[in-house]
């Protein structure tokens, strides 16, 4: 097992990256209060909830489960009102832990439910897929969707600890495995580019799910971000390259509907999106380019949308957070493996990388 | 005009006290952003929305106006999520201005709602009722009720600026003055017996709404408040103690219903029972409990709630957030004008406060 901190002053606190992990004695520490509420949903429960939920009461505690059904079109304001009926109905109070044991989905609505809860409660994330793994176990972005947009509402709460288990991503289905390189290759074209040559020669292994090479790339995804969120937590600067691909990704996810793509998937187009305006700008080559899309197409990713209207594709973006003053942030790439956030790049271009990557 | 500062280090803000205030003048330096959404309901809107409005677009903001109905029934998730609609459907992104204009109730639910947006913008709160300008507008504690319980889900968010304007308090009505009156009394109790004194001097001018000493007891009952939550900000201890007659005062709002008491009515006589009960503990005297029981009624507040089952009320107050691992915590007198938070309380005793005030 390897153990990377995420360093955040006082809360500051671990990651486990293993296989076969022990919640009883890694958890035990981080737990507050008697109550524990584990929020799973109905693909993740038949497969892990007893075990944890075994582990946890073996400690002493007194443990309640909200079981919510699969999918991002879930995580929305009505389905986080059923944690917190569960919660009151169980009588929790404000010395509890809400531990999330499932993918992003679940790990956002536990930590948002979490973090309003009492107005704030202890939490804990089992990340049970590679996305959630590498990406939103990390940094503590919490929150639901709205009609109008991702991730609209929300918090920051960090976790009191993470656990991700690479023996739970044998069960992964292989869409959702493929969506989780996605995020992993992020961290390569954005600031690394050592680990895209080293993703390059072990793709075949991940897609394999060799279980050596999945922990190593969760453990280097996953101290990329950890490094970049201690700096930023807030999101004021260098975090916002965790963007790369987003901002053309939510339009793609927007516009298909919660859930039809799943977001690893429209990311993985939204880089190449951005590669492409990279390229069209004169900032990265057309090999670059190639580069970029081959490593998304190994790991089985699509590198084009279907069809969206532009005028709806901009009024998705323009929903995007990193609009500031009303004017349109990307991420782009100055260079592969270099990233930025700029304002400073042409309109037309933009619109040409979007057409140019649609089916 | 006088000017309170809330000591929260980099979160530190002002709270103006004054009549006839100028909008555009005093918020200008707070508002972020060129969007300005205002909160306000349909008892506010029509006498203060406008000047609001006017004000601030004079400033070369856009501003939008989401206009709640009034009443603490509303403050559920469902009332809160018409703000977010409104937030989405104007455009709005992360780099813009909430303003609360109206109660606490509106307060919370527009504090809660800018914590929540795009994971927090930025909160300006222009309280216009009295319980609100001393109690509600400073502390940064926002939320909405749940039906199992009040103010069960939330966040801490801190405003800009508070903007209490004493011309405003001329339209409030009759039994919201009163409501606003009790947690004036209520920082007298808890911590300062000249302050007492003072309200059993002026206390036919407070119910005469005489502006000079409308803005001295807000002034006071404000410093009392921002110098407790500068030392506690996150209810770990001190600020406990701003719960004097709170945690009796929930059971009786949430067994009537949400707003058929006002707030602060309840609070008076969960004030009522909390000294009661420090009576039947040998803490304070039986003139003691007369003298609060008489500043109460001469606010025109209640000191016995209607009749209410014994195991209700019990299970209403298991609910409430002072609940630490299971045992029941009260804020009570140790001496009249001092308060302190405990479990070493006796159980019959504090039954025998509960129904020796209902009617």
């Amino acid at each position: 097992m390897q153990t990377l901190h995420v360093e955040l002053g006082e809360r500051r606190y671990p990651i486990f990256i293993g296989s076969q992990l022990d919640p009883k004695a890694l958890l035990e520490p981080f737990i507050h209060g008697r109550q524990v509420m584990i929020v799973t949903n109905e693909t993740v429960a038949p497969l892990y909830l007893l075990h944890y939920q075994a582990s946890i009461e073996a400690l002493g505690k007194t443990v309640a489960v909200c079981t919510l059904p699969d999918g991002e079109k879930y995580k929305n304001i009505e389905h986080l009102n059923l944690i917190f009926d569960a919660l009151l109905e169980a009588g929790f109070n404000r010395d509890c832990t809400v531990l999330a044991l499932g993918g992003g989905v679940i790990g956002d609505m536990a930590g948002f439910a979490s973090a309003c809860f009492q107005r704030g409660v202890y939490f804990i994330q089992v990340p049970t897929t590679l996305l959630s793994q590498v990406d939103s176990s990390v940094g503590g972005k919490t929150g639901i969707n709205h009609p109008l947009g991702k991730n609209m509402i929300g918090a920051f709460q960090q976790p009191q600890v993470v656990m991700a288990d690479m023996a739970q991503l044998i069960t992964l289905p292989e869409r959702e495995l493929s969506a989780g390189l996605a995020e992993v290759i992020k961290y390569a074209l954005l600031g690394d580019l050592d680990f895209l040559s080293w993703l390059e020669m072990n793709m075949d292994g991940l897609v394999g799910r060799d279980p050596v090479l999945l922990a190593e790339a969760v453990y280097r995804s996953c101290a990329h971000k950890a490094r970049i969120v201690a700096n930023d937590e807030k999101e004021q600067g260098e975090r916002a390259l965790l963007n790369l691909g987003h901002t053309f990704g939510h339009a793609i996810e927007s516009y298909m509907g919660y859930g039809v793509w799943l977001h690893g998937e429209a990311v993985a187009t939204g880089m190449v999106m951005a590669a492409d305006l990279s390229h069209r700008m004169g900032w990265i080559s057309l090999e670059d380019l190639e580069r970029t899309k081959k490593i998304i197409l190994r790991a089985n990713l699509p590198i084009r949308c279907p069809k969206i209207p532009l005028d709806d594709f901009l009024a998705y973006m323009s929903h995007d957070k990193k609009v500031m003053n009303g004017q349109l942030r990307l991420v782009l790439m100055k260079q592969l493996g270099q990233a930025v956030i700029t304002k400073e790049f042409d309109a037309e271009l933009m619109k040409q990388a979007i057409l140019a990557n649609q089916q």
